[in-house]
């Protein structure tokens, strides 16, 4: 199947998904569901459920257990996205080309909706029926994980940083949860030991390379892609691998990282294509 | 054991219990460690999971699989009140009679340690291996619990409601969590159905009488036992019951609710003595 195509189709999926998981709009509180939907439905590559739900496959996974562990890692993204844009972290107006929640319906909302979409994804993480997924991503994301590296994030903010506090920031704040999806996939699907490792490894460098490239994007890359302000990194003064070793140096570990993710997966043979053509998207920056 | 007695003994336990599950200070991020252990340990009753330990020995429950449940409830409480405290919800300077989360750290940083506490409950809950209870938790916080009654609430103030609406927000804002807290002790003890019904009685009514208690110190309390400024609801125009139905019809209700709630469990006889005790606690307002 054609790389795009088989993105296309599995975005269908996840969003139908969502659509079935999230509260209608017409129940009560109507306001906090219409929030989450909105927030939810603003846009955004699904790159965590595709990741989630291609590792499941890549390991001979069959049926839908996947599909609301997938829809939980979406929430948890968008989740710390609506908390991530408000004005006491990096102020965002827009995101995925869209007005960030807080400029439509206020920082308290905004702050409240984050919250929900945060206990709504331990609610579906829970329908998998599976103690090790529900540990791997709430570790992902706590202080050993995404809130740790978010936390960095805004201590870095307007200070002289080293190599090693960027790469920390990058693998906690976006990495963890990017590994947390592999793994997750993986483990549901019962993947052996050999191919769970192999899975983890690229996950790990992908993870890095992909806020790497962020990073680089935030740079060079055309605001209508971006879905938001260019330079806006730099303008908040964000602790980026550009900013500590170069535009073209960044690349150039970006991509490393990618080659030896890509790597990693050898044992898979053809049936990790996917993960080969991620690599190459987010290197090019095409999705 | 005498009840002040048998308070004390248990948050002993608790706050012995929330040492060892918070990350020490001293692991990076520190600033984020400390921030979490600044605002658990700034005082509070440890309401909740003194409620889920007594539930569970008062069905028989033996061992220390409690232990990180009540934790978790507990953190979950804090990390609601880190929220609530901003300036974008309530606007609180204080909170247990010291300066709120965001006056000290700002307002990211309280963000980001509500998130922590919120992720770091469920990597607590995942502890006592038993789906139901995070399952009840996780909904009980989410937009058809705590979340959706701190929406209406936000979406109240400086409006008229009716006692209908603040019967949802105070049901919903605090009673669903104190329910869950209950139904967590006894779910883990392995209560039959007749007493996990007859206990999720008693925290649906004590659950909204502590919170018509709580609406009625904010009028008439001492500032020292409230440990923040008195009259503050009103000062934000918040959905109150004594706003509604006015001081006495307030008490009233609270009263009967409370009795109801001890009439709920006759059939544990002498065994819920810890729970009559806590309603009278909480009409005299001294928890």
């Amino acid at each position: 199947m054609d790389f795009e195509e088989y993105l296309k189709k599995k975005r269908k999926i996840i969003d139908r998904a969502l659509d079935e998981y999230l509260p209608e709009e017409k129940k009560e509180p109507k306001l906090l569901h219409r929030a989450m939907r909105y927030s939810i439905f603003a846009g955004g590559k699904r790159l965590r459920p595709i990741i989630a739900i291609s590792s499941f496959e890549a390991v001979g996974g069959k049926g839908k257990v996947i599909l609301p562990v997938a829809c939980a890692l979406e929430m948890i993204h968008t989740y710390s996205l609506i908390h991530d844009d408000l004005p006491c972290m990096d102020d965002d107006d827009l995101r995925r080309g869209k007005p960030t929640l807080h400029k439509i319906h206020g920082e308290g909302m905004a702050v409240l909706t984050g919250d929900a979409l945060h206990a709504l994804a331990f609610e579906l993480l829970l329908k998998a029926k599976n103690f090790q997924v529900i540990q791997e991503v709430a570790k992902a994301i706590g202080t050993e994980g995404m809130i740790g590296g978010q936390v960095k994030d805004l201590e870095a903010e307007g200070r002289k940083v080293s190599l090693k506090q960027v790469e920390y920031i990058h693998t906690h704040k976006t990495g963890k949860l990017l590994k947390a999806s592999i793994r997750a996939g993986a483990i549901l699907g019962n993947a052996d030991n050999k191919r769970l490792k192999a899975l983890s490894a690229y996950g790990e460098k992908f993870g890095l390379a992909f806020q790497i490239m962020d990073d680089i994007l935030d740079i060079v890359g055309e605001e209508r892609v971006l879905g938001k302000k260019r330079g806006s990194d730099k303008a908040n003064s964000k602790a980026t691998y550009p900013a500590v070793v170069g535009l073209e140096k960044s690349r150039g570990i970006a991509y490393s990282l990618l080659k030896e993710a890509k790597e990693s997966l050898r044992i898979f043979q053809e049936k990790s294509w996917v993960f080969e053509k991620l690599a190459d998207y987010v290197y090019a920056r095409i999705v």
